[in-house]
């Protein structure tokens, strides 16, 4: 096993992807293939104590990335999670030493399929094996052991964040001190694997994605990535969210303009979420991402009984669901929190009451925030960290 | 005005569309143009009496089309309400004049984008004028005339047909003695502008759209149009009934590819959805049928007062909606039946358990059928008809 290589990345030209490790052990994949050299890309917050034990890593959903916390520099905004990790906030980096990866498979400088595959010296595309959440995971064990890490403290992440907290439970429960599942399902859904798969046929009846070859003539497939995005963004929000907003308010005229222009401002603002995410995504990042999270079954790795994936666990867990969530509803939530107690192992769960669907993760919501911040003191002083 | 032609069309060539009248008359339409000469192509089932008192029109959803109850001359089918409609069925054509339009915009012999505007002979593609569901309703209505019916027993649809309905309950009170809007708004909300945005983004982004001119090219945006449709299908289900008929299961195979291959029996579902409706339906009525759903805000036209629209009516209504129907949820249909009773009108309202969301409206739904069934019979009574 060769020593890790503490270097920047080949990829992402010309954007700060903070911190790098670059392995040349090869990284044994559930698709049965290795993945060798590798680099998981990564930012931390806050400060490591000298016994070790106040690190929580954060688990990024879908299209996010390691900028947690900080200014992400493509699109020059806050960290995804600014409002729950920092001085003072839920997860303290005055007490908490915190770490985030950009996953494998992603596209902000841990190995995807953007990155160079030094078999042929151009671009993966398609040549990329197909990664697993649980290759996520172990990606993100290496990095840990790199970075002298044995335990963590806490696991948090919504969305695929919180497949990974599963994962992460399941896989090293000896590691995790506790977890927090947000939002999230033990296993994707077939309606999320129907709205997964119109986005990447989108994306493939782009004639511009060239069979994911795309970065060979220079070019993405810019107008497929976009409907994906569209068609995923409306997934993300609730009905009643979206009446809220934008009800059928026209977008700078009095009138509608019996034409096929974005008349209504919820279209003007698609096209928007279409158009910023192209700036910043990469498409077969996006097929791999999205196909990882429909292959997600846990329970299916033991025996099919969800509750087997965490038999004598230690590990603390809080799940915490949203009532308007539609993609990641509270039953699939509660599935865990019911597989937890029949394996007899610690687990609070709680549903917060808001009209803002599965993006409420993301975003300021009191109920969460308090939901968070009292977990993890509760597990930080049982542990003597102050 | 001139005097209809009762004539075959000139659209949908090979396909027999059934019957069909062409006006000299213009079609003045909301867009503030004039559709002239424009075609109506229909269906009927069942006889007029003598009275011309038992026709009941049926009016069709967005990719429906005039084929109701008998087998659809392009797919083969059976007619979409097939379950519905027919002699000793809940609209029983023993007892009823049955009558169905292809709507105005649409592709199955009534003016659409497909159809050869007089003024260049070639197809119209985006130089037809939008439509609006009002528009849909005053074709229809000019269709009756032609017909010499001057009454309607009932005006009944789902969905968009719903819409119509409520149109017609609307803008001819005096020619409609009963309605039965099914699984509808008042209003099309901002999900559902955003969802049909997202089709409509995805078949212009296929470059064989061509600006909406693909006929010239004797081409059309096949992979646009069925990601368009694989989009709108999983709208039409619930995720309960996903997950009971498909769940996780694989398609003919043991275990996952670990490829970009339909490896869920739910993603072959949807790749066949996407491909047979690519065989039946044209692009560009998808964007202009979509276009006159968004548009659709039956109170607007009543200084936002939804009673308003009925003020005064003697039709009366039974508004049928399904428990589990995400994309017309039972809160937009009880607004209908809200506004209703502001109005003092004489209306029922029927909230049917099924997990089969949207799409009930045109499955085998016993409590549906017994509702209808009763609710002729108890207007037909109360009218003579026998």
């Amino acid at each position: 096993m060769g020593e890790p290589r503490f270097l920047r990345p080949i990829s992402t030209p010309g954007a700060d992807i903070g911190r790098a490790i670059t392995f040349d052990a090869p990284l044994a994949l559930d698709a049965g293939r290795e993945l060798a050299p590798f680099t998981v890309a990564y930012m931390t917050y806050g400060v490591l104590n000298a016994t070790r034990s106040n690190a929580v890593l954060a688990c990024h959903a879908l299209t996010g990335d390691q900028f947690a916390a900080s200014s992400n520099p493509v699109t020059g905004k806050p960290g995804w999670w600014d409002t729950m990790i920092g001085p003072g906030k839920s997860i303290d980096t005055d007490r908490y030493f915190v770490i985030c990866a950009n996953v494998i498979g992603g596209c902000m400088g841990s190995t995807g399929p953007a990155e160079i595959d030094p078999a042929t010296g151009t671009p993966y595309g398609l040549a990329f094996p197909l990664v697993t959440v649980r290759d996520m995971v172990r990606a993100q064990a290496m990095l840990l052991d790199a970075l002298g890490i044995e335990k963590l403290l806490c696991v948090i992440g919504g969305s695929m964040g919180g497949m990974q907290v599963l994962q992460w439970a399941a896989t090293y429960p000896e590691r995790v001190v506790s977890a927090v599942p947000i939002a999230c399902a033990a296993r994707h859904s077939a309606q999320n694997i129907a709205l997964h798969e119109v986005g990447r046929q989108a994306i493939m009846a782009d004639p511009d994605w060239r069979g994911g070859a795309y970065q060979r003539d220079d070019t993405q497939p810019a107008k497929g990535l976009s409907v994906a995005r569209m068609a995923a963004h409306i997934t993300y929000l609730s009905e009643a969210a979206l009446q809220r907003k934008f009800g059928r308010n026209l977008q700078n005229r009095d009138s509608v303009s019996f034409a096929f222009r974005p008349d209504f401002q919820i279209e003007s603002y698609l096209h928007y979420q279409g158009a910023a995410f192209v700036d910043r995504f990469d498409a077969n990042s996006y097929l791999y991402i999205t196909r990882a999270m429909d292959y997600f079954d846990l329970a299916a790795d033991y025996g099919g009984v969800l509750a087997d994936a965490f038999r004598g666990t230690q590990t603390r867990f809080c799940i915490i669901s949203f009532s308007s969530d539609w993609l990641f509803p509270t039953l699939g939530n509660k599935q865990i929190a019911h597989a937890l107690n029949a394996a007899a192992a610690n687990v609070s769960f709680v549903e917060i009451a808001t009209d803002r669907g599965h993006d409420a993760f993301l975003l300021d919501e009191p109920e969460m925030f308090a939901a968070i911040r009292g977990f993890l003191t509760s597990v930080s002083s049982s542990r003597g960290i102050v």
